[in-house]
């Protein structure tokens, strides 16, 4: 029996420069359509769980193909909205060697960003729901999404459906008029995992400690049903080789994942997505260390394949994380 | 010597679907930069004509690409300003036999509408200039827009630099709050040429007869300097197939061209322009029956070139004029 | 309110060579997933109705992809069985001029020829089923397929869900040692809808007339339930120019649609599930003329797009009826 | 038992724009290899043939590409010689409408041209050879080719071994100091079949007559073992559109072929040498009537497909000529 | 004067997803045409020997374009029979980093499974031929090809041609009820040279040993005309860099090349194959530490090629094996 | 202010095999165009200085558009002379892992090759120049091609315009019967600063010191204008892996650059080039040691990017050399 998990977010239209050319003189975008929340509903559904993604797109025949992209990894689209507007772009240029990857964002006043929260009805949006997930771009796209986050956490809340929450500060967003500080404290407060570095501590909770450990404690303090706190650590050789590993702290102790080393990155935009997915899945079904381990090597996979979606089955994930058939010809 | 002209207006990035894909499949998009009144001055510079854009591009890699693919075609774009803010977008999606073509536009808020009229010394910019180029297009998209314009028509005006105007009614733009009859008229006032049909002589200029050439006259009554109108007359049989030919009247005959049958049609955006480029050389070269000769088969050779830009030499114009090498294989 | 139908088929894995090459020497082939009674339902999803595809597909990661493909077009995928086996596969080579098109069929021995009918639970399935498509493919395929579309015609007949059949004589299929005429009238005789040709009527219910209209009648007297009779007439001047029209006999009349000229064709693969499409939609939902001028304007535009599934609105599809915007450019 | 058939003449690498792109802003070229007699050579291996070309090819890897492709196609290339130099190339870019094909050679001081005589000893390369193929573009390269093209006609004619020569004049060419006229006489005496218009008589056998028949007698006086002659008439409406018919002398009568409408033209380069090859297979196979019309049948067939290479089956072309199957869907 | 190698063995439409595409999604499929004993085939016939293929194709135009592809690479396809049936075909997915390579196979009820052995008269085919190459995947494949084999491996060893077998035990094969211990066993007996590793002694010849070196002794006990035995060692740090080095007994000594470590790995499909042929070449012309070093090195240079084909050089194989010029740009 | 820089010499066009195919069987060239010295005006350019390049183009399409990529670039191309002619070519095979690339050059009898040095007003083309830049390949080319670069060299080391030389000495050039020391001292006596190995000192000016300062000091006693002497260290671990440094001796130190590891290189063709272009830009903006700094990290920069052109910012190329966000995702 599958779990049911609903996620909110906004999803944009992503373009990307094939091979390694860059925007100056590219001739062709290649197209898929992401968000971070929506890639996390596109592993879960690919993993067998009932993933529900709740957003706005706009009625045209770009917002319908995004619909469709959904559909086609198993998310249901039923809950969206579609309304006047524009859907997001985000541009990339895949980096290579020492030269970084680059984005650039094109978000501003989309159909998601002048959504009515009225039109959503939380309530039966959680019906049967097992799990909520939601980012810290949501609120800071614009007021309306910070309302319909806090109106999509306090139903959650209220019906018992657990909470996870992907801190991710972003200083470029947050430019309606409020600061994270303003909104963000209210909407952790309920969470039952967060995915949080020392950065998002500080600019969203207002935690300023510099050990990890202690920042988590007091991330429990202010947020009582906080049950798990987890952040990656990355290090970029170049953008073609990245180290990776992961922490998860549960209220007892701070487990650790091994560390892999990746070479020949394909496309890690994603990654951070499929990391959070994995763990939602391995805290549903594994036990803390299993889960974190999960997360972090279906992290890891995500880094081998082209656009947002880790379309990796679950049998792949178990193997690395048991070191077999690692980088063989399978037959 | 070459003429000098220079055009204004708004330049957006083109993602157009590959071959004859639908937008809710299409897994990339194939890139050009296009805008009406560039459109002209990459024709004019692609036949030695010195040929500035006048615009405004977002400070990003996007603005410098599209620059770039400017001076590709030769145009100077020493006159152009870069300011915060996006780049105008426009999904194409190309037709084939009884499908039509389509096309999404996502061009609001971009850094040319926001752009500030008092960035421009146009008395500079036309300095040496021989004609200046605009379309009913820039003053419909924003008031900062329609101002600047009317800055540029009342500059070029003063200092004797022909204009023409491409009248070009869009229905979908105009949302800033003024009509086109609150702003065209003044700003055709003082054209030397314009494209129009009878929809654009109805809503920019309040001219309802449905003869032509009455029209015509009506036009020329209303703004003095007025020596040419012209229009071309498109019969659509399918979005392969379209029939072309085009009228010039010179304030004593109504010219008209040869119609000409074009099928496997590969790409007729841009075809207009084509056109209107094929009239100012024309003009600034030929007699009037050439000139107009000149402005169809141009852009009949258009619609056989993918993109915006209207690569074909003065001298292949020339020969679809005489019915020379047709169709040929040319060695 | 949506209809809820069902269809049954074999969906094969599509390989296409690119552009106009030919198999012996393509460097790729395009894929795409397509089986004639999937292609309706893709059709049906594509225009707001609940669509329900019923097939076998193997396990793996092929298998995966095509429900995937499914699912993409909005069509309910829940009631697929996943097998041991091989997907059957077919090549295609697009023509051109007076050069053919051409298919290679590799589907033999394929999962859902191999399939158990006693896997699937007619009762269940048309649960709230408004209608049931199948083709004369399916019982061609293998005795198991015949065995399972049989339970599903006596199943859909007891619970009074409507039943349509594409006869579709295919010669080269009918190798497991039945011939159609030893199993196709007793799958027929229980339909609302048939669509057949005059070989259809010799090779698969023995009528022999010449005259379509008397093959109707005498259709109905061995079918006392089948309302609507109706075929398609297609004129292949070239492998890019085909005229195409439509009859629809309801037991009154045979109705006739209009006539297209279909020049510059994209694909025409699927033009005939596109009109099966157009009819069952639109014998829900208008009047019979009307139904039959859908139909047929549905198939005229699948025959500009890429692929198997017919990516067109409602919308698009009545504006053709109407002879309206063709070919046009739409902003 | 195949017939034994020798082609000599230079072949290039071809490079084309892809679709409808101009050379002014390709990104990219696609890659044939091509040469008029290469091309027949082609055609008769891909119809069972034993063809065997005589070339040279510079030592490198585009050299040996080359050979290989020519063996992909079934033709034998173990008397071509490799020498210093280089390839000669051709540039296509693919017309549309009204816009005409374009070709840019670069084909002057090839490893081809500068060939030594002597490396090849005819008499060796003519065992078992029951036809030889030339035409006008080899000795028009230079004085080393037009020398190696007389010792071949020489040892054929000695050696009792048919030749055809397609005079094929090309005036771009013949940059050596020597004249058609100087040299082409002596090459045509012997010749068994030619391919000659008008213009081919006139500049290459000084036959001035504006009567074909005419033409032809006087031709035949002039080189008494000419049994056929043959030219074919294209009518160029568009670079999508041409007709084509041919005619053949035989000395006694002048048979016509059918007239073929060729719309959505795919390729028209290497047309006439798929209509050399026809005439060639067809006169070593049928009776003159029906090998002409295999001749213009192959060669209409060739517009469809991109390349130089002519990859029909005989059926194909069988089924062309007997109007069967014309642009149908073969399963 | 070059050798004449004789090699037997399936050949199969290999469908590889372009770049890091997985199979759930991609849009089309790279072809090339491979197999074992055919790759070795073509590495030989690269090399400058006289290469036969035998095998069964469809005869369809999938049969005819893998033939034309083995004429590319300059392979000998006289000996090729044709066959009713389909086309075994392998699908092929690239890994990178920790994400293994996968290869879907579809190849049951394949043309060549279905061969008749009296169509083959392997007396003649063996005139002039030195050494004869097979694979243990032939008799794997059917009880037909396995009598194939036999039939092969009998004469070859009666008419002194020297053979080789590369074991190759592929343990989802043998499914028409033998087992490779009813079979391989008489196969190897007559081999001269056998690529083997510990899990191919155990499965195919019942030797247990661990120790490499007694088995190759144990082999030769059984096997008295068994010259030399070899084998590769692969360690797979990811699916983007593998180490290789070789061994190779000779009766005498265990021979060892030196390790190689491949980053950045295009294609590893073939690598084994390109092993085998640089072997065999090593053996006709070299000692045999250089015949190991020739095939570990072409072995190497072989995972820098797209496909299963092997085009390199003596030359580049031999500048491996000496360091020099490696990873240079060659001018 | 920019700098008004002027470099001369040849440009090619360069096809390239995409992705990592071998000439002998790629189906498509990628297209740029590039020369040593125009990569370095395109460089500059890309930087803000005002570089103008001098070269001979032949008058056809492929000319024009090697003069528009140019002008994409944003170099000044109006000092570009057009003769009859061809363009010289270069194919490009990428190497990866051991797997060498390999250049073929097919450039002879070029257009530049047979220019008129009198077409050349030197003294009209450096007004304004500060800067004039030429490399070792032009008066290796032909006997016209060193005449204009002395011609060259004295006018700007008449008119005080700094001169810079890259020797690059190309032992396959030099074929119009003078050698290099015939030539190059002359040539490189009034240069600023050079470029130069120690192959190039012993080739072109016979100096023999294997000791690379007292190479340096010995050029300075022959060269008295000379104040930067400089070159790359490259160590090819293999294709794909190359560490590069660079040295500057400015008359009183050896200047050391930081040595980087380059892996996974995308391009490394005009990564000389992009050292030679960050070399002049840093001298003519920085001091010595941040000149060097900033040419190394430019030209690692370059191998990261498909093409010749090095399209990175001041900006990238500086954060390279602080050592900050290497190979981050930049958002």
């Amino acid at each position: 029996m599958p779990y049911r998990i609903i996620t909110l977010g906004e999803i944009m239209l992503r373009l990307s420069t094939p091979g390694f050319e860059r925007f100056i003189n590219t001739r062709s975008y290649d197209v898929v359509y992401g968000g971070a929340e929506a890639n996390v509903a596109v592993s879960l559904a690919n993993w067998g769980q009932s993933a529900a993604h709740v957003t706005v797109f706009p009625t045209n025949e770009i917002g319908r193909a995004a619909t469709n992209t959904l559909q086609f990894a198993g998310v249901d689209t039923s809950l969206i909205q579609f309304n006047e507007g524009r859907m997001g772009i985000y541009f990339v240029e895949n980096g290579a060697m020492q030269r970084s990857s680059k984005i650039i964002y094109d978000r501003f006043d989309s159909a998601f960003s002048n959504l009515n929260p009225d039109d959503f009805d939380w309530e039966k949006i959680f019906e049967d729901a097992d799990w909520f997930h939601w980012t810290g771009i949501t609120p800071a796209v614009s007021q309306a999404a910070a309302d319909l986050c806090l109106a999509a956490v306090k139903a959650a809340s209220k019906l018992g459906v657990k909470i996870s929450a992907d801190i991710n500060y972003r200083r470029n967003l947050w430019q309606y008029g409020k600061g994270p500080m303003d909104i963000m404290p209210e909407l952790i407060e309920p969470s039952h995992l967060i995915i949080a570095g020392l950065t998002d501590f500080e600019n969203c909770m207002g935690i300023t400690d510099t050990d990890y450990l202690q920042a988590c404690e007091k991330a429990k303090t202010m947020c009582p049903s906080l049950n798990y706190v987890s952040t990656t650590h990355r290090d970029s050789i170049s953008a073609s080789e990245n180290d990776l590993n992961g922490v998860l702290w549960n209220g007892e102790a701070m487990l650790e994942s091994k560390s892999y080393e990746m070479t020949h990155i394909v496309d890690r935009i994603g990654g951070g997505d499929a990391y959070m997915a994995g763990l939602i899945y391995g805290l549903l079904h594994f036990d803390d260390q299993n889960a974190l381990d999960f997360a972090v090597a279906a992290s890891v996979l995500k880094h081998s394949i082209p656009g947002d979606a880790n379309f990796v089955s679950i049998d792949e994930v178990n193997q690395l994380v048991e070191g077999k058939n690692i980088g063989k010809l399978l037959r």
